[in-house]
């Protein structure tokens, strides 16, 4: 449900896996190209989709029979879109999420509000996610995922449904901590990119993106996720991908605000928004209210809403109090 | 001891951070730069050394009542060279091994080598090590490290003597997951620069840098070391900036590979060795061992010494068996 870049991906991915799979999308110049043109010319254009893959502007006809429902709107509709779609869902399909972020307002995960709205138990919602660019698995590229569910059984159907030979997928039952990860990430990116565009290299960016991680975890193991699975692709390698990217647009936020342009001037430049610019005040809130030590969090909700210098950000930074490595979780 | 780019960075940090510090080195030429020009020439060209930063070809005039002693010597000549000093070390002092690596023959770690040829407790070892190129570290970029000791105040007297306004120290207990992350990153490095070379991206790449901590891990796990250490500094961290840095000269051996060179070439176009080259069999043979599965460093080894093919390499990670993210640990 969506044919933005990776819901188009993931629906080729699922018929490569040897998938029945039809994608709905909102525009019908996208549908009708992926019907006749076997493309997706403004989200994954030059990336051939097999002709088994059929696109429909009908929400009910892409959900009759599903065993499995993927949604892959913008997280700040999915309340909305999925609201309109509860009607046709199939009563035993299991609701997948692709989507990286929280809800503003209601600091929800993604699995959260799909439960909520689809009034489903935790059993009947997956989440899939990992080091994936769109572009890159839609050219076969070798790449994994994690599939999680607290039903391991949930989990391994889907394992079984996604993998292929250039594309692995492992299983995980911690759902919260999978989710945690895609959506904090482009926090500690912007952050990467502040240090990238000082001219930082590769020590103070592995510097950051270490200490980034266990912020993340300690967030993570205050809500309940399980710490290990920060190390893994949901958390660790989806943070290096985006962090490493330099098509990263909270990446490239960062650069352009440590190169020394002024905040105005930087969000003036920047098209899209950038995820982390938005999520970082709900995160930090979340921590707050958890009791969790998010430095680098605060550090760019200082630069970004309080008007702190870059410089001074990085002295909060680098001159905390000495500890050992692992703490608060 | 030791006066190659690290041993001389170490030795300006300690400085730094408030510390009198003599840095024995094996070359007069070295030696005499250091204490007249205060630059290093030949590890550390175009960097400033404090005039506090003395130099010496004597061992015992460096060791004199010294409270740490850093060796920063190659791996495999800590041996030779750590038998001769024995002697003049004193009695309370703790060891430091700053090396990476593991002894080729017995597979011990540098704080096992060290124990075994001074004669001390493990409460006299400390691992300092981290994310952490001597040349960055030397401009005074932020960087931070972890400094482990089994005897925790141990940790917290080579913190204390380590931290400055640009350099962060975290302390830790786990010297076997600390020495291990920085042992194992070499081959993961390697792996990543075939990747590199074969024109894949950062899915890829991120995906390679994940699996290969959760083999570092598990083999961690298997040897004691404490599982948490791996996503830390000496994990994770060491692993992201040794596989970023174009300058490794384990992912430039990679990538060499990747591009389609063969072995021969090159090794022939390689003019210092790859430590992954000489790390990867032992390794292997360490995990045989404790029945712990190591597919990437399987890989790299059936590639460079069983002339298997780079592309039925890369099938066999990819193809392996569905499996639980985290298993074996």
């Amino acid at each position: 449900m969506g044919s933005g870049s990776f819901g188009t991906v993931f629906a080729k991915l699922l018929h490569d896996a040897g998938g029945e799979v039809t994608l709905w999308g909102r525009r019908a110049e996208v549908v009708e190209a992926i019907n006749t043109r076997h493309e997706n010319p403004d989200y994954l254009p030059g990336i051939e989709l097999p002709a088994g893959v059929r696109a429909t502007l009908d929400p009910a006809e892409a959900l009759a029979g599903a065993d499995f429902v993927a949604l892959a709107v913008p997280a700040q509709t999915l309340r909305e879109n999925l609201t309109q779609w509860v009607p046709a869902l199939p009563p035993e399909a299991v609701l997948i999420s692709l989507m990286k972020g929280v809800e503003l307002g209601t600091t929800r995960r993604m699995s959260e509000v799909i439960r909520e709205v689809a009034d489903v138990p935790e059993e009947r919602v997956a989440v899939f996610t990992g080091p994936n660019f769109a572009r890159e698995m839609g050219t076969g590229q070798p790449c994994a995922s994690v599939a999680a569910c607290v039903d391991e059984d949930v989990a391994q159907r889907l394992q079984a449904a996604s993998m292929t030979p250039y594309f692995r997928v492992y299983t995980s039952t911690d759902v919260i901590g999978c989710e945690l990860g895609g959506a904090v990430k482009n926090i500690v990116a912007l952050c990467v990119g502040v240090v990238v565009g000082l001219g930082f290299g590769d020590s103070t960016r592995a510097l950051i993106m270490t200490r980034g991680l266990a912020e993340i975890s300690r967030l993570g193991a205050a809500l309940g996720a399980d710490e290990h699975t920060f190390a893994g692709l949901a958390g660790m390698g989806d943070l290096i991908a985006t962090c490493s990217s330099p098509l990263s647009r909270n990446r490239t936020f960062g650069e352009n605000l440590g190169r020394g342009m002024t905040l105005e001037q930087v969000i003036a430049a920047t098209k899209q928004t950038a995820e982390g610019v938005k999520s970082s005040e709900p995160v930090l809130e979340l921590a707050r209210k958890h009791n969790v030590e998010m430095p680098i969090t605060e550090a760019v909700v200082n630069v970004l809403y309080r008007g702190m210098p870059i410089k001074d950000a990085a002295i909060s930074l680098i001159s905390r109090s000495p500890k050992p490595e692992r703490y608060g979780v």
